[in-house]
């Protein structure tokens, strides 16, 4: 039967990394709420895109506020570097740079990242925005452009696309740089792999 | 700042089984949907109570249907076995258990189990109601009420408690019995604990 | 280099569930070790096959003692319920077993199990000498056979070949039965596959 | 009974990473053997000793050989670079090294690390032996110490004691380094922590 159940746990199933098994449980543990909790939830998930805007310069998510800007906290911030410009696939991984609160600039989301061979970029990731982006922060100042993406295939492969694709910014005296490669918290020596060693070593400080 | 997607990460950071981050990652997920799609989680989530149930006699959550019965299918079905009562701890205990196709009587949902030194077991699990459920089902023949709880703690805790509360209804012909332990699919045998290789010892067949 | 370091790593890796760098842990951890530690290892290595026979019954393996008994204290004790033979797959599974406390009969040890398709099940299983070690308990009075095999593909592949063939033993009023099924200790219901639970059904008790 | 059985699965207990159920296994995969492969092991055990020595210089175990050096391989290569000496910990930290082909210079192994509060250090690591090493190689052209260790609590607490220990040297123009931290193959942003992130901004290239 495709009743109620079954169909908000299929909604609950296409959530990042939830099985079939979980989706259900959602749907149980939601049974067992107050009607209230339940209202609430459904009032916020609804405020979300109403009270939530993709900010015009780095297009990630923020919560308009009253003063109805069009640009986030960060991209509203003149007191950060407009020097440099960092990259990044997702909200998430923006957020997980600030928290570290090791970098002073500008950021761009790109919304994904490429699979290899993936025909059309241009669908995937959001390339034409990033060069607003660019040309609006160069009249700036612009000089360096972080590129700050998964170490891994995907990763790897958009890290390549956008080098070239930007590499004619270098005659702007605009630099492209990628994350420095190195061992990261935890790395056990022996368990390291050739490519993080050879990083490592380069890279010594 | 207390935005929308810090309140909503914080009601999905309740879902079982979610941390913080993964709660934050479910909002962006649903940040980059249609419209469309948000709006019928939304419904969907709104209908989970006005459209599901509690069965008057197992408890288990069901489908309202145009038929308004107050019993869910199964209990509605009366070409089960009424000899027999299976009682499980939650609606997904009862959903394996049907999966598998081994057991054809009634069942009744406990709603939870009991923790060790639990001085209030009826504000955990419905106990009066199964007494109730156990009351009807008498008049129909009832001669088995098998005890289908988790192997741990919990679990036996719970066993141990109905079994005692339970007994009085051996006057009445009526066998408490539990699910049969020994070795599941995949045990290897040198890895087994001592309890369940007793128990296959003893159920061997 | 073949060298000698090379060399006793490629012993060790051929060690169960050890792989090529475990293994050379263990040479450079011998390294470091004091001479009469490594002279010591190599002592009770070497006294291992002199001190140690395989039981001329169970063929378990068991230390010789001042006695020179050719059978382990096991078969040795009359004690024991001759009614019963247990038959298992390796000699820790006998260990487990016997740390239960839960079975006093004999013990067979097959020294394996068959792998699906087996063409010559002779050469993996001692099917012959446990053709033997059944008639010399027949003798003592043998009413039942319990094969206590893996719950995997391998396992139950040995359970049936050994089930077809001590069929005819029927005739001679041995039963041939296996460990119990059902719900092992640590058992989610939720969890469970449904052979599990139609065994625990079956099985209850 | 401490028979050979217990007394080899002791022995094995205590190698790395082994608890005393695999231990066990390990006898009675030797039982199994052929004498022949239990001799080829008990030999090579006790060549161990005879036939690796340890290198005068770097302190690595390495296979003596016809020319009876007291300098292991890489020791001996004259065309390595001289101005560049590498700590590790172990000897599979230096082969993990090797293997990525990213240091041409000259190695020492430190023989372990220092935990935290450790009292006296020159019990637990080759500081006086490095002393030595350091004092050869400086007559050669020594201009780098780099400190290879584990990026844990104890690595980094033996980095610390050594970066101090060895600080008078920068008088005689040889600078201390370690490797470089940053993002190792397989990080994904999202779970990166803070430390790593500000190297890997730090060490962008």
């Amino acid at each position: 039967v495709n009743d109620t159940i079954d169909r908000l746990a299929e909604y609950f199933s296409r959530f990042p990394g939830i099985g079939p098994r979980q989706a259900r449980r959602f749907v149980y543990y939601l049974l067992g709420r107050d009607p209230s909790e339940l209202e609430g939830l459904v009032r916020t998930v609804r405020e979300l895109k109403e009270s939530v805007r993709s900010c015009a310069r780095c297009l990630r998510f923020f919560p308009k506020d009253a003063a109805a800007s069009t640009l986030c906290l960060i991209c509203r911030d003149d007191g950060r570097d407009a020097s440099a410009l960092m990259v990044v696939s997702r909200d998430v991984d923006l957020e997980t740079v600030e928290r570290s609160r090791s970098f002073h600039g500008y950021y761009f989301v790109l919304g994904g990242s490429l699979p290899i061979l993936e025909k059309n970029p241009e669908s995937r990731i959001r390339v034409r925005e990033l060069d607003k982006a660019i040309a609006a922060q160069s009249a700036q100042g612009l000089s360096e452009i972080i590129l700050a993406l998964n170490v891994n295939a995907e990763g790897e492969n958009t890290e390549e696309y956008l080098k070239e694709r930007l590499a004619p910014l270098s005659t702007h005296n605009i630099r492209i740089s990628v994350l420095g490669r190195g061992l990261s918290t935890g790395t056990e020596l022996e368990y390291a792999d050739s490519a993080t060693i050879k990083n490592a070593v380069k890279n010594r400080a």
